[in-house]
């Protein structure tokens, strides 16, 4: 059994740093990377894309809605979806620029914050983020959560795709996550993460809050960089898959096997 | 006998206009499309696309510093050459992706502003210019100005150039244009304007102020679209060059003549 | 009887203007004055703060989100009312400092856009912007909605208030303005904008688009100077409220009679 | 004797953070609060007012050019001063109008980094910025470089004046700092940087890296806060002043001593 770690990475801004990413480095095996709409700008994301490639790790592009100072995390209601179809072809093209002069490949796509929870539930929104990725490049993975919209336009698009759950992450029953500012949204401890992961990697499923089990393929975990303690919490989860014998394998190796 | 006539457009930004694109588009061959720094979002730069598209306008790109609010003419000191190769990749690669999308071509680069100003003085500007071209696509035409180190970062590449002139500025010696700020500097008369370039492409040279003769080959008439009598200005060079049998074809037809 | 039309002015931003505040100078006799955040910038607001006072126009600030790239109309949710509160503390300051140095002073403050909208329906959001309001200055004028939450908020913290109705939007029945999405939603005859504020006047009440009458004061009427055609809509219904005996007085006037 | 150890606060921005603000509270008796044009948003702002106030350290605003991905770093030539003056007003005001809510005065403004730079070096924008402070209140404190522009139009002026020197930065013999681009431009050693400080308050004077002195009144001694080992620093300075029985005091204490 293998599976892909996948980390939000290179969400820094001028002088500004977020997260370590040099530790994240060494526990993930995909990188999601800031393009300048929520954080990034060209020099973080090209130091960004090098750093992956010197470990190994899996390079991605993390588009956002146009929100520096929310974070990409404002819930941005009445964007047309045919306007943040722009916005991910220009976030992803700005990467695949730098990634050429990084002589990496990109191979993925996953939307960051609101963009995300927003597409999930949306379908028109869902369908522009995945047109975007089907003009640039055919061979790019869709990052989707599963049952959800972003899944349903991956498929119905003929995208590749990539499967995630969320190591720390409680899940609603619809399938998407149980908003943060809710009691039991996030998990803190290592090993409480860690034996939910693997529950859900031997399940084949995602167990809800609740207890409702959702059946699906589980391609990626996301683990996060940029919360005390995530360094530990990743370091603790790559050493209980390991002792299962679940490899780490980039998100493309994963989603083809 | 044929010639460019380029224009910059599609330099808006979120609910602003700048310049009437859609008359400047009859008048101009080449259109240098703003990407996103010192104006342009993803929907202005993908209207432009199409727009030109449809008009027989070759599409370029127009990177420029990230300055928004002074419209990227703000001379930004200090900014590191390899920092300016990675904003040039970003945006230049950001306007490919949309072009792939709109199912155009992007064939030229021209730096916007103080970008384009600071780069023709300082050869490592320059030179971090042309490298970004050369990464992304060595087929992209550099458009430079004659006898500066624009020009000299294109040939040391060996890239393919547009050399350029200025229709309604004034040339110091040197072979830059005069400051905007000194008497003279912008000419504002049409019937002026058409004779002056009449008689730089006739004569194979820049001519400055001064009478100080450049010899030089010429690909390509800036012709500006945010000024006001901008598009009788336009046209009235339009019909003094067909009067004179001077063909205008995009860019790309000019350099390869 | 006296009553104001107020419009918004200095939505330009470094390069660029939107609408036509010379001409809606003479139209209006107060002005909402961008602060920053979804337009004006240190320079536009001071001419504006200028332009207005030569003129005998009214200044009053015009906060909203910061969201430049949208101009303030996209609704971002999940901010904080505390934080709401902070950043129109921060724009009014700032439009006072600059007014301090025009020499005119700032009379009142009415929220942009999608935080209009948002103050309207939600008690913490109006309250957040009333809270600063009350803070930099009792005697600022808050601008509210008639039945809303924004003048529940005014009325809560003992503001003077100006009750605001708008000339080219029709009302649902809640008393909120009906989606731009929606048809009928924007009136753009001069003519029958004209009649509809008269009736509304002599009424003393907002008339829904589904015939429902919402008594109420009205001090103020809101006119846009940046549709075509807003000058021409402004000058008519100035004309018209003349022939009537409606006296045109900047917004304080009106609130104090 | 009293000395003043002013410190750069509040330099975040949405999610970032920069320096360790709770500790320099500690060590500083001024706080200069970046005011959103270079780093700084309403809410960093407002926290940092408050934390100030709860510490005993006297605020102040830290004005910029608009420039948040350079940080203000980066000398943006061509500025006008009547435009300078404008984004100072703005900023400061807006620094104001929290300050009212937070319910602590700002009593002093420092100039940020090149805006600073520049404003010592030419006398056209040090007295742009003098004159906003001198519009927004005459009882606010200016703080300038000895012998350079700021001190020039401050004197010009008739403002209050606190006469700056920087603790870890050498100088050049115009009185300037020394590029840090350049060697010896930066001291990291504790106990050089507070022997340094020591010998220019004995000695009521600046001493040049070449050995020039520079005889001047000493109000205030910068300490930085965004450096590895920044704290460290400020605490022996701190020791080692109390040794030599220099009392630490704000700002406005030792202007008016």
């Amino acid at each position: 059994m293998i599976i892909d770690l996948n980390c939000d990475m290179g969400e820094g801004f001028g002088v500004y740093r977020l997260g370590d990413d040099a530790e994240m480095l060494t526990v993930a095996t995909s990188a999601n990377i800031a393009c300048g709409f929520h954080a990034g700008d060209p020099l973080v994301m090209h130091q960004t894309l090098t750093l992956a490639a010197r470990n190994g790790v899996q390079a991605g592009a993390h588009p956002s809605f146009l929100d520096l100072w929310g974070f990409g995390r404002r819930p941005i209601h009445g964007e047309r979806p045919e306007d943040v179809e722009k916005a991910v072809l220009y976030q992803v093209g700005a990467l695949l620029a730098l990634a050429q002069d990084a002589g990496t490949p990109v191979r993925h796509v996953k939307t960051h914050g609101a963009l995300g929870n927003l597409a999930n539930e949306d379908s028109d929104l869902a369908l522009a983020v995945a047109r975007a990725i089907r003009t640039l490049d055919r061979d790019l993975i869709f990052v989707v959560m599963p049952g959800l919209e972003t899944e349903r336009a991956g498929e119905r698009l003929g995208l590749r795709m990539a499967r995630e759950v969320y190591a720390d992450r409680a899940y609603a029953d619809t399938g998407n996550l149980v908003s943060r500012k809710l009691p039991g949204a996030v998990l803190h401890e290592p090993e409480a993460v860690s034996a939910r992961v693997l529950r859900m990697l031997e399940d084949g499923a995602i167990t809800s809050l609740s207890g409702r089990r959702i059946p699906t393929r589980i391609d990626t975990v996301c683990v996060h960089g940029d919360t005390p303690g995530a360094v530990a919490m990743g370091r603790r989860l790559r050493d209980d898959l390991a002792a299962r014998g679940i490899t780490l394998r980039p998100m493309a190796e994963v989603v083809d096997a």
